[in-house]
Order: structure tokens, then C-alpha cells, then sequence
């Protein structure tokens, strides 16, 4: 799939003096090999790779500060890279430049058990702090499904199942360690739970993807293992049936862990890939956190609900190995529906709306999905309103890429009249800059602007993401 | 007490045509008077007034605006006035200006009780908002005390005693209504409750204190009020024992809705204000929110850990006129410390620390307040980690002023050493500009720096706050 930047004419040759300084720095550590440069220029998305000249591996803040300032110093796009899942486009070069690829920034730097916190490097990964901490009794609950970077978390603002409960990035992130596109680095918070003390630099550079600064260390909220959890997963008649109990729930105040939707299309999908044999209906798939009795009574109280809605074959899953096939099986939707047309790519999208409006906004994007005979999936973390279509599409038919970009526009527009939003998860990237316009209007995008110019004035930092220059 | 700005030489006359253009549109809600200028020149800190040229009196958005283009056209200060309630001098005329009152944007814009949301003119106070939700099953829960308006509370990113539980401004607000230094409007956000759509506008001017734009539209997270509430009053041999019985219950992640710490003088104060006949000795006071089972879980938990760390009296209020009087009697803390020395103010002080610390930085602040013979008492919503100190001073005895601000000094130089913030819930002001810098670092200032320049480019939005120019 192109992009719509048309990046070949912004493209400007590499300084002749720019490599050999970044290898004084990193050694073998710098790459420019094709394979390399290929590897760092694609992510998740369906658009095809736009290549870095170069790549380093940086191993430390004070690195990744000696590679910003020598971009800076010769004009050279600078692009952070952690895990490559984002799914806009976020990593591609679209103008050059180098790659910088955190993942050997992979150390746990601190874990104050006692305080519910932890200090990361960008590159650790939301499983491997996991890991780290297991022993201490408290977990890092927000889980985008990928096993992501928590450098590339905070950058997208990423969030996921359990952002119903516990936040997304934008709540549970205490501070960041962040190089500047001047070179500079800087703290933009403390270990306090809140603070009044001056701008929230941390929330400025927590969705901000790269173009204001490389995010090289991330402070997270930590949280007590529950007492008791238990999953249960039942089926509905139809999906409206399905987002209607879940919007019951909510306004009800029941404080459940998470909530999924699959429609019968994702259903479908898991049971092939997993052999679940569940019924290939829409479905929800809860989790519930707390106490013995507490988890007990939420639970109850949601079977009822989901009854009331005309659910069937309400299941649970009390065993954690039960718990972990079942959310294995919500985590595999995409490889599972990219399985079901091999050889073809997936347009992933999402958006966010009030509660309210969510069964509605599902069944006209769906209905519209049908009408176009897109092979897709709607699959959503309910409970916030926000759910992703997974549209199968070949990435070089542009009948089909057309089809799949007219379905998000409208479900985008649909968002946006319901005073939603263009991206509850996903971020921006370089797939919906002209959404962003829609949502927050000129004015909104020319403040945004001021703080870009501001922090970044030569326009090095991930440029031609989020907005345009 | 005297302001460290030294006002006077950066106050520059009032250009001639600006008066004029304000009364063509605020009418008789353009004040000039001495009584209006002086009220409107000063807060809740111990600062004498600094007084702004004009007071205008807004009733729309649009208003703001038409004031704002204005005074961006003459090159005069803006300074933005909810309930005057604020700490730190936020609303002081430090050289001179138009003051715009919001209080008359007082109206309710829009309930969405379906979506858990509301949309409010930043004048409403969020005892007005509670009083007109009511009906609905559903409250706003953040009480930072005093009345104060919505619109002050988002610019002071306020927070209070149902913090511990619900969050903050920075977590409850979703969109702003703003109007920037030029006089342009934007909407910072929508009603979806997560959105990775482009830079976090919503958190840029939550916190800004005035000196980005004046927010004149506030759209909350509202909350289901719970099915069973109950609180709790316990007392302590020592500070050091009851902060210690608070560390344990949130380590536990106990989901406690608030939890008060009072030190004896705090006590004493409203036992005297409030004719309560508590133990005056260090108490904490609770508050439980949940289930009828899961409230009594908690406040059985919590007693338990307050037994092992040697709590006695413990008493419960569930009638809600019983609590109501406790909270009244809290909430009454500053004001009935005020009368235990007639004619004197209080330098209000705040800081918010790792919760592992925050035995011993109240510990040591209570030693600095005794060795310095101070009248004093040391209140906090110890749950977040956060207290305040309540220095009864007169403001014009430079000696007591001295040991006061000593006090300050060295607490806050205590939490910055312990990870902590200069200030977990009053703001910067003008009162905390230097300590925003030894907390943040001048690379982390310069960065707010460069935000402020490019927002405000000429410098009027509540010039002289947060940081200098």
C-alpha cells in the first residue's frame, strides 16, 4: 500500500560526515545494511516499508542523546523504534534519516515494590516487567495486546483490555526520561502519585509519537496482584445484544477488570487458530478483580445483566490456565483473521466513543463492512467505548484498499459526530493526520503545531507524523 | 507579605483605548473600582493584593474571547478568577492587567448522565455541579475543600481528599473549552474517555495556572455514587503510627475512597471550631466506597491494620449526617486553625512524596515546625502521599515570615530528595517558581519554557506565574 505522503520528493541524501560519527559512537552498533534498514522502516500496518539510511542499537540515555545531536546537528530525521507493532505506520522513514531501535534498552532500572512503582528502560517490554516484578505481588496491568515496548506504549499512548479498570498510559505513567531534539535530556515527573508542579511535560510527550523527543525511560504505576480473579465468557443473539449488556455494566459502576467483544467473524477466527470450539456468535469475554466475595458478586451481578440481554452459554474460567487460553485466544484475533486469507494484510483501525453511542456506532460499521463485502473483524475493548475493525485486504489492489479507506472514513466521521474520537489506542502515525483535523479542528491543530515548532524546530523528530509541518 | 517578583517596575500604564473596547462589550460588567480591583487582587495565600487595572465579568465564551483579542491587541495581561480560593498567588496582578471573572459562567452546559460525563462553565463549583447531578445516581468526586470553580480546578490540576480512589483534575478531565492568547477558541478533547489522538491538549492546559489560555468550558468523568458508603475515625499515639497504619492500606491496595491524616493540632483546632470532643491526638479519618459487603471488607481490613499500629477510638459514622459533620469538620481545618490565632494568615504549604516516604518526611517537617516554635498543624490526604502544612504567621513580622518560608524550603527540599514534588495539589503560583526548578531541572524548564513562548508569545496570560519568562 502507498503512503500518502509521497515521501520520495522530501527525501534528502545523508550527510557525508553523519556515519562516520554515529559509528565513533556505536561501533558495530550501526547498521545500513538493506535488511536491517527494511526491518526498521514497516510496522503492523499494511503500508509498505519506507527505509532508514541508518540504524543504531543504542544501549543508553547518554547514547541516544549522542545520536539526537549529531541528527540535529546535520538535519537528519531521527525515528525511535522499540518493538515495531504500531499499526499507522508510526516507524516508517518517510523522509530518511536514522533509525533509533531501543530494544537493547531492555533493563528493569528500579522497583519500588513499596511504592507501587517501577523505572524501566524504553526497550523492556510489557511482559518482561511482568516477569521482573512477579515475585513482588504487584503487576503493570495495561496490556495492548503485543508484547509492546513501554517506550513505544507511552509514545502511542497505548492502553488495551484493562484500561477499563486501570487506566492507559496517560493515567498510569508517574514520569519519562526523554532526550530532546536538541540533545538535551530531560525528567518530566517524579515518583509522586500527583503533582500541581508547573506544565505535565510527562503527558506531553506520553502520545506523542517520537515527534517531540526519544522517550528513553518510562516511571509506571504498579498495582497489588488481586486477591481473587475469574474470567467468563457468554454469547449473544446479535452484537447489539452483546454492546448493550456491556453498556449496562458500565453505567451501573461495576468496577470489572475487563470486558471484550468478538463478533461472530473474530469467534470464527480464534476457533480455527486455537480450537476453542466456542459458539460463532458475537460474544463478550469479562474479567473480574477484587476480593473473593467481591469478584463473586461482580460477577453475579454481570450474568445477570448479560442474561437480561439475551446471553447464552455463560462460561467460566477460574483456572489460570483456563483464563490465559481464553485471553491467548482475544490476543491472537489478528494473526488468527490474517490466517484466515493468507498472503493478505490487514487494515486495523480504531476508534473511541461515549458510551452511550457505542452500540450504534458498531452496528453501522458493521452493517457498512458488509454492504462493501469486506472480509473483517470487530473486536473491541468495550467497556471504554473503543473498538478496532480488522479489515483483510491485498495491499496492492486499490479497489480493495479503497473499499477498506472508505469504511474507516465513515466509521472515523461516525466517531467524530458522537464526539468520539479518530484513535482510542492506535495513535495517529501518518494514516489519520486529516482525521486529526476532523476531530480537533484547525485552530486545535495550530496550538498543537505551536508545541511542535516549539520542541522541535528543525523538524527532525519522526517527521510527517501526527502533523503536518 | 511581600511579593519576591518586585511588581512594581514591570507594571506598565494602562493603554488609553482599552477601557473603552472592554465596556463595549462587558457594559456595566466592566469594573474599575478600588473594592472590586482589591478582591479580585488576591487568594487564600498570605500575599498582599496586587491589584489588576480592570475587572470584567464574563458570561460566555465568546466574552473571553472578545477580552482576550483585546488585550492581546494592546499587549496587556490576562489573568483568569474562578472562586479566588487558590494558595499560592495564582490570581495576583503582578503587573497589573485585566482580571476576567468567570463566576458568571455559571451554567451547566450539558449532562450526559448515560455516558458518566458532564459538560460545565468553568464558573460552576463543583458543589453546584454535585447539587444539579443529583438525580441522577451519579457525583463528581473531586472535593479539594473549598468550594472552588471547576475552571480553577482544572487550571490548578486540584485534587483533595477523594483523590486516593478517584484521581485527580489531570485524570477526570476529558476536554477543555479554551481560549488561547490570541483570542482564538479550541476544544481540547471530546467526551470518548480514552483517545491516542494527537498531542494531550486536555493535560497541556490542565495545570497551566492561567498562563497558556483561559479555559472557559470543563467536560468531567463522572461517577455512579456508590451503593453503600461508610467512615471511620480512629486515633494514634504518634504521627508516626498512623501514617504507618495509611502506607500499610494502600501497599495492600486496599481501594479506600479517602483517608485523612490529622495531626493533634489539626484536632485540637476543630474540636474547638467544631465542637466535636475528638481525642486530640493524631487521627485518621476514613471513608469507604462499595458494595454493602465490599465497604465492610475494607473497613474491616482497615481496622485491623489500624489495631496493629496501636489505634484506638475507633468509631464509625454511616448515617450520612454523621459524616457529613466529620468531613464539614475537615474541610473546616484551615479556617479553624485561622481562629486559633485571630488576625494572623496561614502560609499553606504542600508536597507529595513516594508513599514508602511519607512517614518520614511528615516526621521531619513536624520536628523543623516544633524547633522553629511554630503555630502549626500538619493535615493530608496521606493516601496519595500529600500533606499540607498550616503555618499561622503574621504576614507583615518578617521574622515569622522567615522561620515560615525556612520550613517550606526545607520540606520541599525534602520530597524533591525523596522523589517526590513541590507540590501535590496548590500549584506553582508564584510562590513555588524556584522550587519548580530544583525539582524539574533547568534543561525539564526550559522545555515548559519553550511551551509557554510558543502559546503565549507575548507573555500576557497570567504573566509571572510557574515560570519566569
Amino acid at each position: 500500500m502507498n503512503h500518502p505522503a509521497q515521501p520520495g520528493s522530501l527525501k534528502k541524501p545523508l550527510p557525508e560526515m553523519l556515519l562516520p560519527a554515529l559509528e565513533s559512537v556505536f561501533g558495530d552498533r550501526l547498521s545500513t545494511t538493506q535488511a536491517m534498514r527494511e526491518h526498521h522502516g514497516s510496522d503492523e500496518s499494511s503500508y509498505d516499508p519506507m527505509l532508514p539510511d541508518a540504524v543504531v542499537f543504542a544501549q543508553s540515555t547518554d547514547e541516544v542523546a549522542a545520536a539526537v545531536k549529531l541528527c540535529n546537528e546535520y538535519d537528519v530525521p531521527v525515528i525511535p523504534y522499540g518493538a515495531g507493532t504500531s499499526l499507522e505506520g508510526h516507524v516508517l522513514a518517510l523522509q530518511g534519516g536514522v533509525t533509533i531501535d531501543l530494544s537493547q534498552m531492555n533493563n528493569v532500572v528500579a522497583i519500588h515494590a513499596e511504592d507501587l512503582t517501577a523505572t524501566v528502560q524504553a526497550g523492556v517490554t510489557r511482559k518482561q516487567l511482568n516477569q521482573e516484578i512477579k515475585d513482588t505481588g504487584l503487576f503493570f496491568p495495561i496490556d495492548p495486546g503485543a508484547d509492546a515496548s513501554l517506550g513505544g506504549m507511552a509514545a502511542t499512548r497505548a492502553s488495551g483490555t484493562n484500561a477499563v479498570r486501570y487506566g492507559t498510559m496517560r493515567e498510569n505513567v508517574l514520569a519519562l526520561t526523554v532526550v530532546t531534539s536538541d540533545g538535551r535530556t530531560i525528567r518530566t515527573g517524579t515518583r509522586a502519585k500527583k503533582s500541581s508542579a508547573g506544565y505535565d511535560l510527562t503527558r506531553v510527550f506520553v502520545g506523542s509519537e517520537g515527534t517531540l523527543g526519544v522517550i528513553t525511560e518510562v516511571t509506571v504505576k504498579l498495582y497489588p496482584q488481586p486477591e481473587a480473579i475469574s474470567a467468563a465468557v457468554c454469547s449473544f443473539p446479535s452484537a447489539s445484544d452483546a454492546v448493550n449488556a456491556v453498556i449496562q455494566t458500565i453505567q451501573m459502576g461495576v468496577p470489572i477488570a475487563r470486558v471484550e467483544f468478538l463478533d461472530e467473524n473474530g469467534v470464527k477466527a480464534i476457533n480455527a487458530h486455537d480450537k476453542l470450539g466456542l459458539p460463532e456468535k458475537p460474544l463478550l469475554l469479562f474479567e473480574f478483580h477484587g476480593s473473593e466475595h467481591g469478584v463473586k458478586e461482580q460477577a453475579e451481578l454481570v450474568q445477570d445483566i448479560a442474561a437480561e440481554h439475551n446471553a447464552t452459554g455463560f462460561e467460566w474460567a477460574t483456572h489460570p490456565e483456563d483464563r490465559s487460553r481464553l485471553w491467548a485466544a482475544r490476543h491472537n484475533a489478528y494473526f488468527a483473521l490474517l490466517q484466515m486469507r493468507p498472503g493478505y494484510r490487514s487494515i486495523t483501525t480504531d476508534c473511541c466513543v461515549p458510551i452511550s453511542q457505542l452500540a450504534e456506532c458498531i452496528l453501522e460499521t458493521k452493517a457498512d463492512c458488509e454492504k462493501n463485502g469486506m472480509i473483517y473483524s470487530i473486536i473491541g475493548h468495550v467497556g471504554d467505548g473503543n473498538f478496532h475493525v480488522l479489515m483483510m485486504i491485498d495491499p496492492h489492489d486499490p479497489a480493495e484498499v479503497g473499499k477498506a479507506e472508505g469504511i474507516n472514513n465513515r466509521m472515523v466521521a461516525r466517531a467524530i459526530a458522537m464526539d468520539g474520537t479518530c484513535t482510542g489506542e492506535h495513535g495517529v502515525g501518518l494514516h489519520k493526520m486529516d482525521f486529526l483535523i476532523q476531530e480537533h479542528g484547525e485552530d486545535a491543530i495550530g496550538t498543537m503545531r505551536a508545541i511542535k515548532h516549539a520542541l522541535d524546530p528543525k523538524n527532525i523528530m519522526n517527521p510527517g507524523k501526527i502533523i503536518r509541518w
